[in-house]
């Protein structure tokens, strides 16, 4: 049986998007990215889902980090997720957000601080005089206002306030619309040529200086490659160099592709394809 | 006098960074980065300091797309702290993680739940039998920690130990070292040329295609100057599209700088520079 090990706890938007994945798989949470993905390389768990990009959980920018320096698990599948805040409630009486001046005012609100900054705004025109406290995770929100003795709501996913038992009393009260977090399923290995893919890759060079990108870069352009996002991150081990990474349309298996990828790697000081992969939607 | 606003509470890295940037300067605390930097733009602060790399307080990748959407202001100097969680402990009795077996166990560890996560290591070590609480911001953490009934530490920068009264424990205790976060000055105007300078710029292209982003490095990499930093950023107004941020060596006045900028925003359907400011360190 599939087993997916996901950034725990239950009711993150890590579980939904390894629901998303598998929704017939056994999943286990993790309390960290690193956990999950050491999981799948243990055999623990045959597939890690992480998120890798605008997550509102944490440290996302650690899994591009542990994708080039401490994995050799592969990107096999990426799954885009919109993130949609709920405003949730205690199941019965309590704070009843909707109901107007009849109502006790709302004391306190729960969540995850970035959750809670993506709907400043909101909270701002709405709960005005509330107090906010912080959470471990959105999930954990949704625990600490069912607890709370005072009249208080959370901000969490729909899937969090399912799994309580809490009601939903709002949906996408984020600040700025279109949030979405982008996922990967890691494996041991990356998954087949379907004709829609991409391909993602990482590298760095021993000598700085103009132009070493922009002629690794000509690789792809020369052979009409498409470039869908490039980002350079800090090295960890020497300061002021930097490690490129790089999501191209494409399988490697495709014979234009790999082709690049040569050339890209007879450039670089080191070089790795993090995984072909089917393109998301 | 100069006033500078800063990602508040009291106590945080930002905080640490304003003091850095102008030790006589009046600092005033603002709830986010959009409302430290909506204050400059008013003029209740002559400039906004404020996280755009790797911070432990949240959503920093919020301020380079305020930078590309929504503000005018400009980068005129950047810093570069390191990051050193302390562990911290209540002025006089409480918990006592130094003194070994005969004092009692802690019973809870306060912090932001980023600033948790780069100490698991650590925390699983030293206390793992510890309930970790989040709080709002590394300083909040401490005042957490200072009401809490039980035996509790907390996690927080040295600044906001000194600030509560509280006493540091142990310094680094994060578990990757050399953790580093950019600030960004940002003010009506950027700053003149010292010789030693860098350039941030920000632009996307009306069409996909190979090539295109290939071609207008070639301004720069034609030219001799050196790329220092590339990022592609999801256009928040059409989805699939993206914004790149560029940082190169040279002040936008220097004529070869000034070039190739205009040979960029010649091929970019949208072009701005963030601003020319002293390289930092």
């Amino acid at each position: 049986m599939t087993t997916l090990a996901y950034l725990g706890p239950k009711g993150t938007y890590s579980e939904q998007a390894a629901l998303d994945h598998a929704p017939a798989a056994r999943r286990v949470p993790y309390p960290s990215i690193s956990a999950a993905i050491r999981a799948a390389e243990r055999g623990e768990a045959t597939e890690a889902v992480v998120p890798i990009e605008n997550s509102l959980e944490g440290a996302v920018t650690s899994t591009a980090d542990l994708l080039i320096h401490e994995t050799d698990l592969k990107i096999k599948r990426e799954l885009v997720l919109p993130v949609r805040h709920c405003l949730v409630l205690p199941p019965a009486s309590g704070a009843d957000a909707g109901a107007g001046t009849e109502s006790p005012p709302v004391e306190v609100v729960h969540s995850h601080p970035q959750a809670m900054a993506q709907c400043r705004g909101y909270l701002e025109r709405r709960f005005p005089g509330a107090a906010l406290e912080a959470s471990s995770s959105t999930a954990a929100a949704v625990e600490d206002m069912m607890r709370s003795k005072r009249n208080a709501v959370a901000i969490s996913s729909r899937r969090a306030a399912e799994l309580c038992g809490a009601r939903i009393a709002a949906v996408g009260i984020e600040d700025a619309p279109n949030n979405r977090t982008r996922f990967v399923v890691l494996a041991p290995s990356d998954a087949d040529p379907t004709g829609r893919d991409k391909t993602s890759i990482c590298f760095d060079f021993d000598h700085d200086g103009p132009g070493t990108l922009h002629r690794a870069l000509g690789e792809l352009a020369s052979r009409g490659i498409n470039m869908l996002k490039i980002e350079s991150r800090p090295d960890k081990r020497s300061h002021g160099r930097y490690f490129f990474v790089v999501d191209m349309e494409g399988h490697r298996k495709d014979p234009v592709v790999r082709d690049a990828l040569a050339g890209i790697a007879g450039q670089a000081a080191a070089f790795k394809v993090l995984g072909s992969y089917p393109t998301s939607s």
